[in-house]
């Protein structure tokens, strides 16, 4: 089978089942930018070195559960296809907020904005944060316009604060210094 | 001639030709994401070793080609100013097809998506890859204000299906291990 | 304290000050930009040599005032916490002319579009630089909204340029060739 279908050439496309929708449609801005969010995602875990092991395990699992809030938004509320799929749900959120809880306590007590940087891989983590971010506004901006599953814009909050508690956690194990915001007026 | 010419400081902006419009205008967003996409596959080859001289050949030509989009967005449909620029041709998006076919032959058969990242150079073809789809997005949206050349939607179209294949054949080359999604209810 | 503190759950956030908004409104956008934009910013510095001291702390001052601007747009006009926040001012764009100017004198001439890329951390600037377009572009579809500092304009369209100028630098001083867009037409 060709990758190129050819079938979106005059600007429409498919969602999950066989329901098609222009390009530009809220819906399909919402699962690009977790695509997008997903590729800077996996830029950060291509930089980070391997003596990082959960780093890597954990970056693996959000980027696979990045598929499954895709499929979950790919596949309007009520569609026949809804039974295929499996969307996110409380336990998915818990466990992010489990992992922040957890290397919130590896990282250094924080007490303001930290200039987004350091290490490549905690760079590219800050990154992915601010795109998830775009994502995640994305998703709301669907959610005015056709019913979402909850789970997901709160499921993309937590995955931001995540992100950047690891960029701390990388930036930490790695003996790169942080910089914090000095405000304008205190410079 | 100075850089910076001041003249978009109320907001305002030139298309190719003398016309002014406001730099949130849809063809604005069309070609400044197009922009970014270049950008993002310069970051791409700036990773890519250089024992890809096949690959670092095919990447030139498509940010070449990018910039032909660029001014083909920045004319509108009828300017004077058409007669300067070469549009976007079916030829340019067969192009594209050929390689497509050709770089498919080289990267393993799938059946199943693929956690983008692998080698930082194959990461970040993932990531222009997305940052094409938004931009098709863009040229889509615009599509539906003005005029728009049709072939731009499918070369943007094509050339994010060609990206995918070169991530895949960057890795594979490397010698790096593809990781497909495992649907949640599956894991 | 914890990071994550779920009041946005319900797809409102706050603005600085106790306002709340939709995630998706326009000033949120735009600040979100500006972070994206901040963090584009540190992948290019995490991938810059220390060989550059002056590019290094140049690079950490524009990411300081990125934070000022954030500042600046999340804080309405008129808000009473205004007086808590110092905008951007003409002497902040002015200095970006300098650093233009001071850098434009290192860099070779130019006649015509370049190929985003070269070094890894010329080729992040170069993204940088289009995400802080796509950031312009933002400001300026909010201000169609709301009024908005015009220095917050005017930083942005300078810092793009400024950026543009640092990625050829970086270039020209690794001794990494630039490659100029050769029109379809003359190809
Ligand atoms: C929504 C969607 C997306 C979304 C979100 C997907 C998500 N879950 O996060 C995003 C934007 C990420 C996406 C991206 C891509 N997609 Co898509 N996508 C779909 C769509 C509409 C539904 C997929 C889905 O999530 N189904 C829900 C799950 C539960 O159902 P499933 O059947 O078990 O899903 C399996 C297959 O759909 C899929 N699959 C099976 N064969 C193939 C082959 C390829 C090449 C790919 C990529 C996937 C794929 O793998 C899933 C897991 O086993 C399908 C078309 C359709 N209507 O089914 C296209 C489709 C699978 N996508 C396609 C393509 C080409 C791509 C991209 C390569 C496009 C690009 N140039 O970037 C990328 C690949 C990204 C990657 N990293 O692998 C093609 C595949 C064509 C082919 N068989 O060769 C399809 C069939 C659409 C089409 N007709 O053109 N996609
Ligand atoms: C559309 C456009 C863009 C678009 C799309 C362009 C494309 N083809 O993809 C995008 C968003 C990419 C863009 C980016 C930039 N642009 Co521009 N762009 C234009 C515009 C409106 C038309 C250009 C075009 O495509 N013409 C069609 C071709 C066929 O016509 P051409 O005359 O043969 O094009 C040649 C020149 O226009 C151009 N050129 C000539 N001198 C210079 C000098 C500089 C510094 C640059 C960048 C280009 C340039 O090179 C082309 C190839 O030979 C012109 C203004 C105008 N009305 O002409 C500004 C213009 C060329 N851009 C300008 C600038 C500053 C930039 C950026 C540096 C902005 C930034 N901070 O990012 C970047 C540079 C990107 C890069 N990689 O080099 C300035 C150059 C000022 C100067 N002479 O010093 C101009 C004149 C606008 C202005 N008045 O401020 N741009
Ligand atoms: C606007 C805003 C943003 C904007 C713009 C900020 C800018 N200046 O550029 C952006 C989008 C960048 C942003 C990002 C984040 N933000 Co914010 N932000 C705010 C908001 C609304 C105003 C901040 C501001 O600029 N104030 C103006 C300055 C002059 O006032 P200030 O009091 O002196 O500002 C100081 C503190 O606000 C801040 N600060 C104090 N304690 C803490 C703790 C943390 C963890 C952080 C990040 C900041 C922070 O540092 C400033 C400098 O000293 C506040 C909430 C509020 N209403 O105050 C949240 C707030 C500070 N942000 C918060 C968070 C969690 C974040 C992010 C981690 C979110 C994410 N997942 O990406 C990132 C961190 C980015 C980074 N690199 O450090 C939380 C902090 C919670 C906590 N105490 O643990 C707050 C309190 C909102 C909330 N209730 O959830 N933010
Ligand atoms: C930390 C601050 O970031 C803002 N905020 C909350 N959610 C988002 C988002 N998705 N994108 C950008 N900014 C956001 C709010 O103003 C919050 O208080
Ligand atoms: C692979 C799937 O991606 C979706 N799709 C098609 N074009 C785009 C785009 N420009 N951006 C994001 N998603 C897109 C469709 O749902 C298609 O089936
Ligand atoms: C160099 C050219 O880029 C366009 N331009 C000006 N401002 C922006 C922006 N924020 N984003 C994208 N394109 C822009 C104008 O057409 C200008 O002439
Ligand atoms: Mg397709
Ligand atoms: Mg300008
Ligand atoms: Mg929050």
């Amino acid at each position: 089978m060709k990758i190129y279908t050819r079938t979106g050439d005059q600007g429409e496309t498919g969602l999950y089942g066989a329901e098609r929708v222009i390009k530009a449609h809220p819906r399909v801005e919402a699962y690009g930018t977790v695509d997008e969010a997903n590729s800077a995602l996996g830029l950060a875990r291509s930089l980070l070195p391997p003596t990082h092991p959960d780093l890597h395990d954990l970056l693996e699992r959000l980027q696979n559960a990045l598929f499954d809030l895709g499929a979950d938004l790919a596949t309007r509320m009520g569609s026949p296809y809804e039974k295929n799929i499996a969307r996110m749900d409380p336990e998915d959120v818990e466990a992010l907020e489990r992992a922040i809880d957890r290397y919130m306590e590896e990282s250094p007590p924080f007490t303001g904005f930290i200039l987004p940087g350091g290490h490549p891989a905690a760079a590219a983590l800050h990154l992915a944060r601010t795109v998830v971010r775009r994502a995640e506004r994305a998703v709301v901006a669907l959610s005015r316009e056709e019913p979402v599953n909850p789970e997901a814009v709160r499921y993309l909050n937590r995955l931001s604060d995540l992100l950047f508690v690891l960029a701390r956690v990388v930036n930490h194990r790695e003996g790169v210094r942080e910089e914090a915001w000095l405000v304008k007026r205190r410079r």
